[in-house]
């Protein structure tokens, strides 16, 4: 555990070094990043907004908003931040244009919406706020849209406006915390772990003695963690966001990370996918630009399974599989994308894994008895430091 | 809340009463039912069916397994019991003949592999199984089905296997139960709850003061039951499956309701898949009639969305959705199953909803204010004892 600890020492110190901030980087066209907002700083927001409007019109200027542009023309990779972040493309919405009139109806009503649900203090889900008008939105996809247009106008995270997606991610280990008043210690939650919470901002006095957290792509690797207890042995917590994370692991994640400062281990199939979800915890994606920095967790490590570790750790052939041509494609065009190249390891073992054509997932490692990964593969990684 | 009083004990005599078994009721074609075993019975289970093996091979008899046929065609309604059973016919498998010698092979490795995990005391995911073989299973559906064949040979529930699926149903409200040792409070978890334990021989000491099950559907609909701590009012347990229930949230919904002895009430969405649902929780799955005895909770009531809730509780038009062709063909099929044909109610509101070609959400009771579930349509449903 010598390297973990190490590697913990270094993110206190790192913790204290002031940040880049995006005025520091000289980037005068990137959008003023979007902050946590309380719900009343959202209601006041939304009326400030709405006072502006109502003005404009008692004017005789119409009545528009002025929206951020969320296409991939205005997203952009910044190196120092290790992030994807939202340019300053804005873009006119009016009422009286037959080619905004919708939207602009529909980013009307997500407010009055958003402005009830803040009032009260409660959360939705997305599907619900569909629901409550369906005929106007009409497929969730829209409503879905306008909501981060909303955020990204009001200048406040998604999960300020108290509307979630489902939830998925699941915690267990060396982490506690408070959510919505009640404890919840991580170390007691049986096999099954506990859920993620789906509202962060209920989520207080977070703890733990953990040294550093596993991340984990697969739910199979997560239940055989958690049977065998394997944050006893090796103090830490895992997470698992069963593949693709929703917003609320990867809030979670960020939470831990630097609540604790400690370091992220992620355990992930070696295949180009498993490298997709990498970026998305680490980069975060290009459709939430606007609210990255609050989402991504930088500097995660690559422990495995690694294409380096399929000959090292002598996985057999039969449990290799052969990649498909659309994971070629994958890995080709993940070998052009910015958080790779500035990891000069990252594309040796990417570049391995196109020139064997060779993947393998997680459970590979249970050719060897199925808890090679808890006793065998982990431990000596974690002894060697074997991570990137 | 008299109603769901008189309903519990209702249950509470029930229980007291004698059930039918399947030799009560003359089946004489019916398969013995299998039973759930502890790990060293599995493995005195597979040791003596691998010593018979062997003597036969000494004998000169050859090598063969005889498997329940799982097909269509052997499976029945058994209208007493309430549930799919399966029937008598076996179907022998041997070694040397071209048809069954993979099949045969692959059933010899699946109980090698099972004789490890029930040896270790361990449990392992179905995916992690096909794994340990990649070569020899495949595909992972050839190594699921013969796990399957090799409990109903047995003559054990799947659970028994210590194989599970993925897990994805949760739980919150006022129940208790130890994980593995670790003491669970479900009043106590926050918004997210508990995901539902994978492995259900790892849970005991099950109890709680909770008047009923409220059973949902939709994730969704269990946050807002969550947050709002309806069970705080209204003494209840939420669990939801997250649409189609898999075995661990089936077996955890039976062991409440066989624990606690309390009345199940169920809210799906008012359309053919929400009656679906209820089939798989109520009377099983045909590809699992060899289990369902240990899976099953009949007597779940139809609490809603239902057909006549649309207009006894206004729904607005613009969130009613119009039937397509193949929800209505789906529909009509419900028409012919035996467990909509037992109960004239259900069929009465399933005639409604082919009538009307209307279905909706449980969400679109959040036109009226996202928080009508919880403060008005469940209150009035409960006070009324509106359920069937």
């Amino acid at each position: 555990m010598a390297h973990v600890e190490r590697m913990k020492a270094e993110i206190e110190q790192d913790a204290k070094r002031p940040k880049p901030t995006l005025e520091d980087l000289g980037l005068a066209d990137v959008t003023k990043q979007v902050v946590s907002m309380e719900d009343d700083m959202v209601v006041e927001a939304i009326e400030r907004e709405m006072i502006r409007v109502a003005v404009s019109i008692l004017e005789g200027n119409g009545f528009s908003y002025k929206v951020p542009v969320s296409s991939n023309a205005n997203v952009m990779y910044v190196k120092e931040l290790d992030r994807i972040v939202l340019k300053d493309k804005i873009t006119e919405r009016a009422f009286a244009s037959l080619g905004t009139v919708r939207k602009t109806a529909l980013m009307t009503r997500v407010m009055e919406l958003v402005r009830e649900i803040c009032t009260k203090g409660i959360h939705v889900t997305k599907r619900d706020m569909f629901y409550t008008d369906v005929k106007l939105f009409k497929v969730q996809i829209e409503s879905d849209a306008v909501l981060e247009e909303a955020a990204a106008m009001l200048g406040c995270t998604r999960a300020s406006l108290n509307v979630v997606a489902s939830e998925k991610g699941q915690v267990v280990g060396r982490v506690s915390f408070k959510e919505a008043g009640d404890l919840i210690d991580c170390t007691k939650m049986g096999i099954g772990g506990k859920s993620i919470p789906p509202h962060m901002d209920r989520v207080t006095e977070l703890k733990g003695d953990a040294k550093f957290v596993l991340l984990v792509e697969k739910e199979a690797a997560f239940m055989r963690l958690s049977e065998d207890r394997f944050y006893n042995t090796y103090p830490c917590i895992v997470i698992t966001g069963k593949g693709q994370p929703d917003v609320a692991t990867r809030m979670f994640l960020k939470k831990v990370k630097e609540t604790l400062k400690i370091p992220v281990l992620a355990l992930v199939d070696s295949d180009p996918y498993g490298l997709k979800i990498f970026s998305v915890y680490m980069q975060g994606s290009k459709s939430m630009a606007y609210d990255n920095a609050s989402l991504v967790t930088p500097d995660i490590k690559w422990l495995g399974i690694r294409p380096s570790d399929l000959d090292k750790y002598k996985i057999p052939e039969q449990c290799r599989l052969d990649m498909t041509a659309k994971d070629i494609e994958t890995g080709k065009s993940l070998l052009e994308q910015d958080f790779i190249k500035d990891r000069p390891e990252w594309c040796k073992e990417l570049k391995l894994m196109l020139r064997t054509k060779q993947k393998a997932e997680i459970q590979a490692l249970s050719s060897y008895g199925f808890q090679y990964l808890t006793k065998e593969y982990l431990p000596r990684k974690l002894r060697e430091g074997d991570w990137i």
